[in-house]
């Protein structure tokens, strides 16, 4: 749509799409509204639309995804949660431990968290483990544990969802759902969440392509939830000196090609504490919105995932390193944009403070 | 138990496992009983067994997987469904189209493939995919088809579910659950299938080790069904000749570990139609206990996967060669058995005819 | 050339090609020569040559590779030393230790080797070791034994060379020149043995491309050697249950590209002595020309790889097992050649008697 | 051997280690030399040189590797080249062309190296090609501008060498002997550059684990030469959207093994020009000693991998990012040594102005 179209003209154009029998998707930017369509079979004849009022131009999407694309949208998309945002000038952190295992850890932990001046609070109410012997998290219960944290911190909480009734539980207590990398394909899972009002953070499954990781975020928004955040998280390779090998040239070229934000894990990622630092770093260097990282006050005793987990000593450290790198990195982005047009990176240096 | 051990004492031992607070698993074989046990928190001492009428030894498994291991079953697993075996003497076969897409395509393959002697029909009816705009399945229409089919044709009928209530309809019209590579750490799904009279087949992960997939079966068994085949169908690697990897190895390696019955899937392990028969010839010679392979009557129509589809003609000729492999490795079996005892292959060279 | 054309014919394009400045290559088949042509920058016209006596057509091989084509040689290449055939109907047994550690130990296996039927007789004298502290071979000492082996059981020799220099020393005392997967790429070795009379097995890098793989034969070939037996041995991908993941479908695939003989190596290929006959099988019914096995007389005391060399007892009942699926699989091979016209798999059931 | 030990201590404690029959590494460092003993079959008893002047302490490296570890030297080695330094204080840039193509090329972009501060220039003299039919490089004609450029600019010349008769042009006319990632295990060309008195740029083969890198290091020690600087370059995945996927974990893994050099070349770790600034700016986050990167006047026109060559005016760009963020790294980095011990960076905040 044109700048200067106005609400009732974005909502003809609405009407008469799903007046002939498909699917609209409207996503405000900060200039323009941008109007998927999907539901078809086969093209469109795109001219039917170009005399509606407020109509800039129709542009034929050929990729196997669509809403996900630069084409349809050239502005990248600001993720918001009560107040916070993903994908804008501010450098996104999320941060908690693998799995709240009680009371005592996780508050140890938020608070950490909160000091730090990050506004997301992660942590597994249900933890999907290879073995089903291991701890599977405290299901339910966890809840009661996330509510008094949110509201005592302030924070906002993500949370996995392993099945489609989990997503009726975040609704309801949390703030961010998130999708794991072994659900990355789930396709129940990211329907239903495709159809909640909360953002969705997507993790990489372990060996997908970008172009099967797009997709599954097209399964999310062709149901009209907009709001999808990219995680990489890693992948499996022969390399086994890490857990995972950390893909960071996905994150430029994720960017190439969509408009969603996209935030990187270093300690799934590298499963293990000494690499999450400088793997942290580098994923802000390398122009990520944001960071997940995984914080326990007693790793040596964490019920998961302990091997992975900073202290909140080290976590404080590397949030300094990392903003730091922010700031570098925000001063010459206007230097870059000019020789290097195809990077997208919007960063405004003074944001995060 | 001992082989002498009666239904009585089995069920005495059961009895006691269940009064302590355990969860005890039954698994009969051709000549004895093993009786697993799992929910403990830590070791328990397994001497309080011992003195139990029937009880043969007390093994402790400190290995991450308990039910899927020789440790505790010695034997092989044999799934027996409606006279069809997988797992003993016989070939297994199962073939069909990719997606299940109308009448007439479906009865055409069916006849192809009971004409070689298969006693499995594949077909999908809820079909994962990439792309949320591509075919996804007649969804329930298509069990109407499957009905007649398994009827007319006399053919076990094995379809892929994607959630949880999917088993359901498979229960009520079908007689093998097969979850797909890309849910094999669903663990929802995993559990329901557990809680399932029908046998699993359990494809491999495209990114899973030999680990992940066992302890993915080790979820199903864990909730009380030991009927599980795997299947391998090939790994995502560097190498893109063919869509995936079909590692082979994968075969001899589990079934050094499980009692398990391994099968092998050519045609998703290649992605392309030429490679089909060669792999499901190596498959067979590498010691699968059967195969799963796609068929289509006219693959240059198939909705889905038509790349990597038989025609009718091709597959009889498939089915022609690896018989005759079959056969050529039964007759060595004997001198295998003796000089390589790590291969735990149960040959019968006439069975499948 | 036409198959009327006669060496005189054939000689005058020769003079043709090499008289404009270009290099010829003559590959003499069954029944026609084909003759290649390298050393253009940028197409040239093949119209002069069409109207040379003997000329049937004039093909443009647009492909990275020229020599190594179907499209220039629609037959297979049958490599032949000493009476001895690869990639013929014979299927090629290559066998013998890892290093030749003294004249017992060589003596013991070449006895197995000969008895078994093989032709080819394998041995490091130069060993490539990761740890530059490890067992390097016997260098030239090694040669002494490989002499009397040669002598006194008649098996062609086929050993490793590491560098330039060492094809000087094969060309004297061997007859096949190994480059193993670590030189795959080592430009300077793959010309001096594409320089030499003997007949070159090029194993495959550990993460090579088939293309890759293909244009290392053709730096060989385009030095005037056409001997070429490509030999498949494992890459590196993140399953490490085996050391290495044999990548049988390469076997097909390569097929359907190129004329040269591709043998199989299970001892790389698993790195693990109870997954080699299995691989074995697989590899002969997947379609290879031949395999290649590790055997050791002791192979607990083995100085290199002794955990995946075979007694002389398993390799022995290895042997008679993939003949039968050699003969298994020829049985069937006109009906396949009709079906299944991707597979150019010549094979004469009873040629290995 | 003690800080206070003298150089005629170091020399009596060689002299013993020689006349046992063993070889000893004497490694200067800042405060202490190390002193290296290969050559032994099996353990040998440190104590009869604990009892010589000057001696600290004998430890025993029970390791694959030696003469890398951090056991034996834990001070990061140093290399210095004609002033310039890797693995100290400065940052250090390794930039050029892929091949020297002509005079004006290398001069225009050496012009652009040498205006960028980069102490370094890179130009390939004879160049490694999957295909025998691509520009093989301008060979020994290259070295005459090659030698000019060295003049004209004061830039310290890295050259690839192919075999080992390079390596001795290279010390005729150049500064640091690259060995690229086909030849990581060629190891006659590792010997005869572990001979040179010139330093050894080694980079990482495309499918070797971080142990192989490591032992190819040792090679080169083992004969004597020191100064290797390690080079991550990108390995083979089955990730394709970039070439090759950059392991920057390697850097912080690596680091906590040895003490040498690792420095990371997004150029070839990416294969895509506008990839390379975000992935060099992830380097030198992680805590890379330096980068290696590909520049061209005209990338358009580059007789190999132009398509992942920066223009000039781009890679200044570069360079001022990568400055920025190596200096708010040393910023924060004594905070980071006090809170993580694991990372052994020694960064001099100032030092590369």
């Amino acid at each position: 749509m044109k700048p200067s179209a106005t609400a009732r003209d974005v909502d003809a154009v609405l009407n008469v799409i799903e007046a002939i029998g498909l699917r609209a998707h409207a996503m405000p930017g900060a200039t323009r509204t941008a109007i998927g369509i999907t539901g078809n079979q086969g093209p469109i004849d795109g001219r039917r639309f170009e005399s509606l009022a407020g109509v800039a131009e129709v542009i034929r999407v050929t990729k196997p995804y669509k809403l996900i694309t630069l084409d349809l949208r050239p502005e990248k998309t600001v993720v918001r949660v009560n107040g916070a945002t993903i994908g804008g000038g501010e450098l996104a952190i999320i941060a908690g431990p693998c799995a709240i295992e009680n009371r005592e850890q996780a508050f140890a932990v938020a608070e950490a968290v909160q000091q730090s001046g990050a506004r997301f609070f992660r942590g597994g109410v249900w933890k999907p483990r290879s073995s089903p012997y291991a701890f599977q998290g405290l299901g339910e219960d966890g809840w009661e544990i996330m509510c008094e944290i949110r509201e005592a911190f302030g924070l906002n909480i993500v949370t996995e969802a392993l099945e489609p009734p989990h997503v009726d539980l975040i609704e309801k207590y949390g703030d961010v759902i998130q999708i794991g990398a072994r659900n990355m394909q789930n396709f129940s899972l990211l329907r239903r969440a495709g159809r909640s009002k909360l953002p969705v953070l997507l993790k990489r499954g372990m060996a997908a392509t970008l172009e099967e990781w797009l997709l599954a975020a097209e399964y999310i928004m062709a149901e009209g939830n907009y709001n999808v955040i990219l995680c990489e998280r890693g992948v499996r390779t022969f390399a086994q000196h890490p857990r995972n090998t950390l893909d960071l040239a996905a994150v430029p070229a994720i960017r190439r090609i969509s408009h969603l934000p996209v935030i990187v894990d270093p300690s799934h990622g590298t499963g293990s504490a000494y690499l999450v630092t400088p793997l942290a770093r580098a994923g802000v260097a390398v122009g990520a919105d944001g960071l997940m990282i995984e914080v326990h006050n007693k790793p040596e005793l964490a019920l998961s995932d302990g091997a992975q987990a900073l202290r909140p000593s080290q976590y404080a450290q590397l949030i300094a390193e990392v903003r730091a790198i922010r700031d570098a990195t925000a001063l010459h982005a206007s230097g870059r944009q000019v020789e290097n047009g195809s990077e997208h990176i919007q960063v405004d240096a003074l944001a995060h403070r």
